[in-house]
């Protein structure tokens, strides 16, 4: 035997130790968890396995929509955004909810929820002027951020908009001075951050005394109607120990706030970073041992989330526990739902543009039509995928599903088990409404349209990007026609 | 003294000790390099220290053009491509340039470079359609990707296109078939991977055999013209050693096609991937420990990348040398130049939005209106970045650089040495003209404008996004007017 065969079999041996031995020793080692099921997000599943929404069959949008495509359930997105704002049943009082636009800015899907009763909350000048576009009421607006333009604070002071939270103290001269060139008295929050929360570009410390020297500052100038303290905590809350760490910051620098300033809040605004409960963080680690071997982690258990109704409630009853004891009045609360609000209520629908032989190892590759370039949160988060008309019968394998650009960075899952897939077969890439659609890009390819289900009745809300609209911008030679 | 104040003072006092004794001697273990300077990019700088490109000054930009603002230099952009496509001095021949669409994809850019002789290297169905929509001859364009529909490659192969390099071997039927019923009978190379290049998704590989047998197949397909042997390396060429390594491969490959298959090439597909010797892969752990410390770590030398020139005299050094030593005809050789072509080329302008007092540590944070919105490769890459008109006498400090969307990551440079800041005040981002366009999304802010100088004369190419055009494809309500 030469050196090389020699080599070779040593390799393929390897290889057999790997799928005999290292494969089920690592899946018994691996976190166990139930599959979800397509029920989870309200889709049907018909006898020969094809998946529907509200009685429309998925693998019958293409032909009219194209591919990729986001598809919105509309009955969901109702169902969250009331939930947001229900009173619970112990409760005195309900929370006012503020859509995070930045989450998911497609304006059919902002309209419906303003339409159900959310405000706006805005980040920028675009978004400011969105909302306004899509006739949010002045009064319905939360504007944010750590680089508000000088214009944009004119317009949100000029237009008296509900509350504008200083990010910073850097912030407020040019907030007092905006205020009196416009004879306004804006009505603002500032925003704190507490450790273990997000801080660097964002907000002032409460722990280095920064938040409450903010707080003073503002209170001097006559100019700020100083009515909110503002935490968005970031990151994400997935537990009531996580929401109670919140709380407990908040409702401590509140009391804080009326003890050394005399200040009453009207607003306490606690921003968002509620977890979708079928979306969890992708262990870094224990994916890529999982990758390389072919198996697929199993999704966090969406039952051990903290759900909307929970969050709801465990609010209500901390802020009015507080300050009724105190005998003081309970300030509203606001609420900046991004994921939690949208992210399960769309999915995207892709297809399999071609399969590649599969390695020795047994993992095929397939290449969809949708990558980073439209779905990059599904590199860093668990998505579930479903094949959306799987051929009955057939039996589950692992793939490698990699997007159309051509980067070697265009993974989005390293193993998916699914049914044997075909070209052209569409998939279902899950809780496709949060942080999808704003880092789209038009990398190569152009961006997906839009549309919405509700009770078996299709509205397009975004049309699907033409290869014109990339160039709108451009100065082009003279179209020579076709 | 209480328990609190106790660790108060052990904590400033770790502070003095890091500042006093860590800082400078990580400072001298850091690598060492020189500071570049604006000339490398033929910047001129004022007496009074303002930047200009070609008697223009980058500060009078943003009123007429806004901010950010891409700044494409014409002379530098012909310059490169010219260096692509000459003879060397001790060559019989010269290289043929498709530039990769996908690396800058600026219709304004992409006009000029095929008026200076590049053809078109694409990679989807719509970079073919704004190919020809340019103008550029079928025959001047290269057809790649792992991802090609069934509709391009009908358009590819009914226009003849110059090259279609197929990417597996389950292209083979689709084409083949594709080529039957029209009639044609397309122009081919097929993609093969070298052990230490990409592969993944990419081409069938040379040390299975599958490449060889890819080959096979397709020369036995009569519908098929088998011209091209293709192999993108990926990553990085910055180094002769590198460059070699690929040219010893596929040269290697091509004697094996014409020993065991008769094939006599007709073109050498090189691909892309060689640096631009400005911009040098972040390292990752390096940066980290220097950011922690208020520190930057010096670029890559440029002198040590491999320059245009000498990877063109090499390529034609080592295929002339072997084709003649056989006595066979030279192969016409294909390069896919991106990130060389036009990284150095293109700079972008934006501006400080808002200061944060500095940290204990020193550290001051600027928060820019450009971010992983627009920048996001500066994340990842060492990007060179001037004031572009700083103060006369002011002192340099540490900032750390962020962008103006909300999230955490949003941080561009961990530390960057900079003359003191004011609002306001416009930055340099130097070597944008790759990677920044194609990933730029319309995250809560709107894309860039493009402009082009060439010897005092600004040219608009692209104008800046705006809002309206955001929401271009979405059912807005009726606009109810200001």
């Amino acid at each position: 035997m030469s050196k090389r065969e020699h080599r070779k079999k040593a390799w393929s041996s390897g290889r057999d130790w790997v799928k005999k031995i290292v494969r089920p020793v690592a899946k018994a080692a691996l976190p166990k968890g139930r599959e979800l099921q397509p029920e989870e997000w309200r889709l049907e599943r018909a006898p020969d396995g094809a998946l529907s929404l509200g009685q429309v069959e998925l693998r019958a949008l293409f032909e009219k929509w194209g591919s990729p495509l986001h598809v919105v359930d509309g009955e969901r997105l109702d169902e969250n955004a009331a939930r947001f704002m229900a009173r619970p049943p112990a409760a005195a009082g309900s929370c006012e909810a503020y859509y995070s636009y930045k989450t998911n800015p497609v304006p059919g899907v902002l309209r419906r929820l303003h339409e159900r009763g959310m405000g706006a909350e805005v980040v920028s000048a675009y978004e400011l002027w969105l909302a306004l576009r899509l006739g949010v009421p002045p009064g319905r607006i939360v504007y944010n951020g750590p680089a508000k333009s000088p214009e944009s604070v004119i317009e949100a002071v000029r237009r008296e908009i509900g509350l504008l939270n200083v990010n910073s103290r850097a912030e407020l001269a040019l907030l007092a001075a905006t205020a009196r060139q416009l004879g306004k008295r804006p009505r603002i929050g500032i925003r704190v951050t507490l450790p273990g929360g997000w801080s660097g570009q964002f907000g002032e410390k409460v722990q280095t005394g920064a938040a409450m020297e903010a707080f003073r500052e503002a209170l001097a100038m006559p100019d700020l109607d100083v009515v909110a303290l503002h935490c968005h905590l970031g990151g994400e809350i997935a537990s009531l120990d996580r929401l109670d760490f919140l709380l407990s910051g908040v409702l401590a620098f509140a009391d804080e706030l009326r003890a050394r300033l005399g200040l009453d809040l009207e607003i306490l605004d606690l921003g968002g970073s509620l977890a979708c409960p079928t979306v969890g963080p992708r262990q870094r680690r224990a994916s890529r041992v999982a990758e390389a071997l072919g198996l697929q982690l199993p999704p966090r258990p969406p039952e051990d989330v903290l759900g909307i109704d929970a969050y709801v409630a465990r609010i209500r009853e901390r802020v009015e526990g507080q300050f009724t004891a105190k005998g003081r009045a309970t300030p509203r609360v606001f609420l900046e739902p991004g994921r939690a609000a949208t992210g399960n209520t769309q999915f995207l629908l892709c297809r399999v543009v071609r399969l590649r032989e599969p390695e020795p190892s047994g993992l095929a590759w397939a290449v969809l039509d949708a990558g980073i370039n439209v779905a990059d949160a599904a590199r860093s988060e668990s998505h579930q995928v479903f094949a959306i008309a799987p051929r009955p019968g057939s039996s589950r394998r692992p793939y490698r599903l990699v997007g159309p650009t051509c980067t070697p960075g265009d993974v989005l899952y390293g193993a998916c088990m699914l049914p044997e897939l075909e070209e052209g077969d569409g998939l279902a890439i899950m809780d496709a409404g949060a942080y999808f659609v704003p880092y789209s890009t038009s990398f190569s390819y152009p961006q997906p349209g839009v549309i919405l289900i509700e009770r078996g009745r299709v509205e397009p809300i975004r049309r699907i990007e033409r290869f014109e609209d990339i160039v709108r911008r451009d100065i082009l030679p003279e179209d020579p026609g076709p």
